[in-house]
């Protein structure tokens, strides 16, 4: 006679199985990673992206943009000083900061900590991810959006960058990756990296979030690499692993000045400036560390040293962390 | 020298993977579904449940009550016809109805399609969830909350049974899984039963829910047909397959009258029934259809038969989907 | 100070996550399945088809073909009882009895369990998944590739169909689904259709799986039945839930022997035929279950009526469970 | 009338869901990746633990042992240069090794590739992987098992360790991680150790794998560090980001030599060592590499400064990846 034990798959007692709601993050046709979902904490869609702020187990808050994680409560402070803080340290005297896109304020929050900064420009076209941020996001920029020194103005960088009269010392692009049918992708050119160049003062610093650092996805940072290259005396590759990403995170940090090559600054220098200068103490780096974070594998640099195509504003670069590069 | 063919996974041009969302459902250990969620369209945590409503590619809107798919507004009325409309029908004339939980209002719904009903008492404990469904869920209750025929009490269904003096022509059991330390598990003994056939009139029918029908989670279903077999003289299984549960799901219909027998009431006359006594026309149900309802394989008739362990206040059962079900 | 509880995520203790293997099943872009996959036993790829065995904790042993489950040992009977039996019972003296496909060999254990049955031609086309149900699948076909009532011919059942010159009693397809590019879907069209007629005696019944039996999947159904309308005087629809798809799968039956009706059959003489003629007995399947699988919802006979479009060789159809179904 | 709309979600023409086999690793109850499984080559239980080599779209061939991504065809010259080379450079003359575990020949593979050495053993304990890896995995040993200079014992690490007399210059525990009832445990202890430094010459080098450096499982890190630290003057934390762990792993890196720091090392001496020593070249480390992995970022220095608690064999830790660290 038919009986249970025909199936017997039922396993009584279990209190916590994985149910519920999950958010899942493609990193190709082959890889997945599931993040479980504690709440959905807000949601909107503005006319540039749709961002979510949900709350995970592993990471508290995240920000969801265009489903892809994009910063988490408990390790942003990973991916923002590493963007801002190495050029911050090894420029002189960085007095004057422009930030492209930036949005969460937190990229923002970090320039500001340095007591030599007397002015900090924030220019991001999407005004509603800008008051997303303002009123969920408060762990992230926390006071940035009230202090004095920021200027934030709703507007297109590349128009920004190519009209403006000022110049700055120090220029972060903190910019979504270069999508099909985005509005970032000209912001990957060798025509814009040109403008951005003609505003940056003699000794300014240009660094910019480059993509993963990752060997299956790391083309955008090959071609990111040698476009700056042909602007740029001084370009640098760093990365830094992000928990939240499961994966490394690259950067470039470009100079004309060849005394600001962070290969050539120590650990001790870097840190007796961190403490002349920085008002709240850093938790991922300190000199030894960006000693660290610039010296990166033979793999990576043998790759970067292998590819010289240039991203122009004819043949742009698209790119995802699911779809990888497409070269138009 | 290391080169992209090392990781040659990176596919371009993909437009979809199935990145975002998910709710995933578990049916034991080893078993899970995940859907893919459009959008979050409320959320709420009452004293008893929690209520999520989402929106799903496939369903469109669903109801999920503690991490479980309660119900889909493309398939909700295959639950709701299949669990009111053969009492409704095979009763002689169903003038008072009671429902116990029901909260999304589609019972009420379905029931006061009767042009027979005078008068349908709706009992939920959860007041909060009452108001959800009113809010969100016009869907499922259409226009059954402002209809005078309907009554709705926020009371304890057990209390409400034990004490009421009314007597009803059908009563319907559209509670929760007797989940542990979850409010329904008394509702589901022995006792509860007998305290239901009390209020039942003479030819009365008592309609319940019956958890999964299907071999692996059969389990709870043989226990209610072995519990309500020791109060009422006639109880019949039926089932009906449920997309949005990837499952069938089972009912029982209970009443010591032999004359209400549903394996003895042809397809004609029902169909003759419905014609007169059912306002808007039934989606899943007809005449044909109930007979084939009530005809289950073999295979489930075999376990019922063979379970005669009987559910008391004394050793409940509790059950969930995920974990089967657990005998004190 | 940066600290653990920045990370506070990891639980000890937990002895089992649902880690290891999963064989993951997609039913359109938005739902899927995972089973999780205890071990592999046996993998083949055919010119025809890729079969891998494997045993889930849920199912026992499952035949998976191109990526969709086939059959499971502890459900296998439900699809090959449901496919095989009723027209084996109706059929007032099935004496030759004629397979397409098959080849796991459980559709010819089921027809050979009559006593009725003098001769069996199983016509599959692919020599090596004949050989792996051989040799890995015995709890499937038990002894019926011992017993000298069946004959198996490796050949294509088109070629089949049109060129003997024997006649039969009842006729099952068991093919795989319509897939481009796949060998079957000729064996879905009015023409192929008319030739299985041919070669029906007077009273014969063809039967043939007719694809998913849920709303979402519900278009091969239809368009089989409309075409199978269009050949044979009576057709019926009848559904089993098969617990291993997760889902209720759909068989089509077709005689022109009004006679032959499976609505017109009552359950107490299918049981007394049963009694006489099968050897073993059934599990999912007596005559009142038979009663109740060809009663189905109105909801699919309602969609049933409203399809005309006919399969032909001009105008075929190609189908999946995860692409749903194409027109040419 | 009910019609397909009410189901609109069925999409035609995708031809590649991510269909089929998946492995699923779980980094927490609320975390997992899935990576998709092209085909299973060969499966073992051995006495100690079970073995699956899979292969996958992303890296190619993956060992699995019990569930866990022990090393990719791909990425696993990254382990183990990373495990081995630090040392295997620092070392004045590395001429004896000793390998603990290992049991896939890539760290005897790479440590075979220095000419100063002389003599390697390796010592594992489980002969059936040995046997497997021989077998299956000829792409991580290459002609390592064939080289004069090697030999195996299969034996349990402890007691080969605490009975030797033969002294080593360079001894590397690869050994998996300290799970409760699995064999390694008691080879994370203060007094195991002990054992390895009596057999270390004077100006050895003990090298161990030290788990995931990330911060939600950095706590066997920490712990080790804090072991080690009792046993050895001078331990150093190093990390590599490991694309088919999805994560960051950790190594510590012990001596009592104070001159061989690998924090005063430079990058150029570093080369001219490689450049004179190693038979082929590395792909993931140089000097500068070398120098950069060695620089972790201060969160973690943070972390391990924090951490006092020694694991003795008295109170053993026990870890994994999914549960995290537990304490006796």
């Amino acid at each position: 006679m038919p009986s249970l034990k025909h199936f017997p798959w039922i396993k009584t007692g279990r209190k916590s199985l994985p149910r519920g709601m999950w958010f899942m993050e493609w990193f190709s046709e082959c890889e997945f990673h599931g993040h479980k979902v504690k709440r959905i904490l807000a949601a909107s869609k503005t006319p540039f992206q749709s961002a979510t702020l949900i709350e995970t187990n592993a990471f508290g808050k995240c920000l969801i943009i265009d489903n892809e994680t994009q910063s988490s409560e408990l390790d942003e402070y990973i991916y923002h000083e590493s963007l801002v803080c190495p050029a911050l340290i090894i420029h002189p005297n960085p007095s004057r900061a422009l930030i492209l896109g930036g949005g969460e304020g937190a990229t923002a929050r970090e320039i500001l900590n340095s007591n030599t900064i007397k002015k900090a420009v924030m220019v991001d076209i999407d005004y509603a991810i800008l008051e997303f941020a303002k009123k969920y996001m408060k762990e992230w920029h926390r006071k940035a959006f009230e202090d004095d020194r920021l200027s934030v103005l709703v507007q297109d960088a590349k128009n920004f960058v190519e009209k403006t009269s000022v110049k700055f010392d120090v220029i972060y692009s903190d910019l979504p990756s270069p999508e099909k049918g985005g509005p970032a992708f000209e912001l990957y050119t060798n025509e814009f990296y040109k403008s951005v160049k003609r505003i940056l003062d003699r000794n300014g610093i240009f660094v910019t979030q480059a993509g993963p650092g990752i060997p299956s996805l790391f083309q955008l940072h090959e071609a990111m690499h040698a476009t700056l290259s042909s602007v740029f005396n001084t370009v640098r590759s760093y990365f830094a692993y992000i928990p939240s990403y499961d994966m490394t995170w690259s950067f470039l940090f470009c100079t004309d000045s060849a005394k600001l090559d962070p290969l050539l600054c120590t650990g001790r220098e870097m840190d007796d400036i961190i403490e002349k200068r920085l008002r709240t103490k850093l938790k991922f780096l300190d000199g030894a560390a960006i000693e660290g974070v610039f010296r990166i594998p033979k793999y990576y640099r043998e790759r970067i040293k292998a590819n010289r195509k240039i991203i122009t504003r004819n043949r742009p670069v698209f790119f995802t962390t699911y779809a990888g590069l497409q070269r138009m």
